[in-house]
């Protein structure tokens, strides 16, 4: 089964927008048994629109259409699509009961030219757009000397709209239509080691893997992940095999994998505070906020953050977290004396179960020959000890930002689960 | 004259890498006055590619090749080019001189393996490679019906690699061939009004727009891009013509945009606090330190943020930003009375020029019938004034919360420049 992806938008061509949605559909095709064979990225011309179709449709058995379903006249999808498949606009009605309560949430009423999202090309099946107005298309048709017929889906060009059409309903479909053989994923979560220095210890591992497990190391800024695909016919062996492997795994890198597929560290921690009916707090200079902002955008973590201090000033570390004049003077604000004196003072003053303070030179200036752009101490308070612990991360501002939030998560993670051993 | 880029590698099709260097070609040649047509990604493999470069060759001028040129059994990219024209591989001596050069920079023999990357189609002619051993290609054919030879190029997909040979070499070949024409763009930055709403404002001036400027709407989570293309001979006049239009824009919703050319609230923010050596302070309930993170991105803030209290725990914005139990009681901590009092306690407290206060209902919980998800109250406090206004937004929690933060930081914007004018 061959399936083609189909981008349109000029944002693409001239490289104002980097096509993040085939890199994600390829991704999420294959983790459900698909391969995507070709991705063709075309302006918003109807032409092109229908010679990139008509060439896709005499290859691929799918094809899968994001892009240039706005309701703006520079989004002329729909009316290429009505030429290529001979067939006209009319106004569906459940389109459009989308689309009012979607303005209706937001106190609006609908404009002429959004009530014009509800009309689609009458051969399509709609399909719905829980997060916008635009609705996604499902056409089939015949393709000459082949025997099934051609899926062509078109979406909204939107990310987070394309993305809950694929996996709400079209990857559903096409595992009903297209039977595909057993696919089976893990991903090992691992924070606080870089790729080469993992690959280095893990190579013997790495070496004994059966042929039908293949690895993947996937980095990201203070994270790596690693995932083993294992692809055959018997789903549930796979299943084994990927546990047995993943057991081995654990037991050579304990310290470094803190979840499984995906996982987000905020979340982990979220669940192990409720379990525990346990509360945290913030203190925070370099991260700037950004550890609270990972915290809370988990829903329902009211239940246990309690709030934060950032302190990008030295007087209101001495105001607002207690940290001693002499303390600051004497080592500086980025020193293991200072980062532990806002953890603690954060926990006494918020009143949380426990707390994490952060201080260090995020860049690119401020850097010394003592303390170079990059370092950076964490503290962690519980209510049996407290510690620090420094870093030193690399020159980019971002990256150093998310390397400590990281950290810190994850330290304050495994001082959890030491506390309720 | 037409552009086709051909992108070659597994690893794009199955997600495990973003096609940057398309993006990056898109741009850089839409620099140079060019533009791209087309990309096509597709496998390593030879079938593959002697299919989407006949197809190639047959509606462009220039195809530009990147990928499958290591030294690896996966690599097959110079075979197909050698069945494609027809051709076979030849040793280079130049090509095998950089990869002496390459290895010996390096305290290292050339091995077979890389001995082979000197071997090159006979019908090309090769393009130096600074970064690395595996030579660029540049061939020409003819075509049936067309009066000019058809040129392609093919190049390492190793992004700097690649990058060195299309500054150096590409782009000048190119510029001596085909004579190309100006394109200017320009970049409108809006917040505060959705996609819709402002091209029902903007239509009049969208219609009158010269048939040389094309305009596009690139939307993201509470900001909406609006691009101008100008393209002809003269590259000044262009100039001219695009910054008339913009003129005339402004006019229309000086209260929307907020920038031009992919700026940053959070920059322009910066950079006005700088100009009147002034600070700020965020006091943070739904944004849970988001804004005070976007604000610590910027490199040299330090100088002008002073810190932020995060207060989710009601009992919180009572200690910290001396919001009354009263009020708290009477209105609830979503409620215009509340966030104005968080934004003048942390004014005084952190002692700042001016200050934020966030206070909603993220979700996807907590909604009620009087103040569903997505309700959320921003005040601005100043030396003259303090007010807040109410937003209802969605019911995704990381959006509400993006676009929370946007609104609030171009809120503020615009009272930074009313109170310096």
């Amino acid at each position: 089964m061959k399936i083609e992806v189909l981008n349109i938008g000029n944002e693409l061509l001239i490289g104002q927008v980097v096509n993040t949605n085939a890199s994600w559909l390829g991704e999420e095709l294959n983790l459900a048994g698909f391969m995507v064979n070709r991705i063709v990225v075309i302006a918003d011309d109807g032409d092109e629109i229908i010679s990139a179709l008509s060439e896709a449709t005499l290859r691929a058995d799918v094809v899968l259409i994001s892009g240039g379903l706005g309701p703006t006249k520079d989004d002329i999808t729909k009316d290429a699509l009505c030429r290529f498949f001979n067939t006209r606009l009319i106004f569906n009605k459940e389109a459009y009961e989308n689309i009012e309560g979607f303005f209706r949430q937001r106190n609006l009423a609908v404009s002429v030219i959004n009530r014009k999202q509800a009309e689609i090309p009458e051969s399509c099946i709609p399909i719905q757009n829980r997060h916008g107005t635009a609705p996604g298309m499902w056409f089939e048709i015949e393709r000459p000397g082949s025997t099934g017929k051609v899926k062509i889906v078109s979406m909204p060009g939107v990310p987070f709209e394309m993305k809950a059409m694929v996996t709400d309903s079209v990857i559903p479909w096409l595992k009903k239509v297209f039977p595909s053989h057993a696919v089976v994923h893990k991903t090992i979560m691992t924070q606080g080691i870089g790729e080469s220095f993992l690959s280095d210890i893990i190579e013997e591992w790495e070496n004994q893997l059966p042929s039908s497990i293949s690895l993947a190391y996937l980095p990201q800024p203070g994270i790596v992940r690693l995932r083993m695909t294992a692809s055959g016919s018997d789903g549930k062996e796979l299943k084994t095999l990927i546990n047995r492997e993943t057991e081995k795994l654990l037991a050579i890198i304990p310290e470094y994998v803190y979840g499984f597929d995906d996982e987000k560290l905020e979340d982990i921690i979220g669940k192990l505070l409720i379990r525990d009916n346990s509360t945290i707090s913030t203190a925070e200079s370099c991260t700037g906020g950004y550890i609270a902002h990972l915290l809370t955008t988990i829903p329902g973590s009211s239940s246990y953050f309690r709030g934060s201090v950032v302190a990008y000033a030295n007087d209101i570390k001495e105001s607002e977290l207690n940290v001693r004049p002499e303390t600051l003077t004497r080592y500086g604000a980025v020193s293991e004396e200072v980062v532990l004196e806002m953890a603690a003072g954060i926990r006494t003053k918020f009143k949380t179960r426990y707390s994490i303070a952060t201080s260090g030179i995020a860049g690119p200036a401020g850097g010394t020959v003592e303390k170079p752009v990059g370092t950076t101490w964490i503290a962690i308070a519980t209510p049996e000890k407290i510690f620090a612990k420094k870093y030193l991360f690399g020159d980019n501002r971002e990256r150093n930002i998310r390397r400590t939030a990281l950290q810190a998560l994850n330290l304050l993670r495994k001082e959890i689960i030491r506390a309720s051993k």
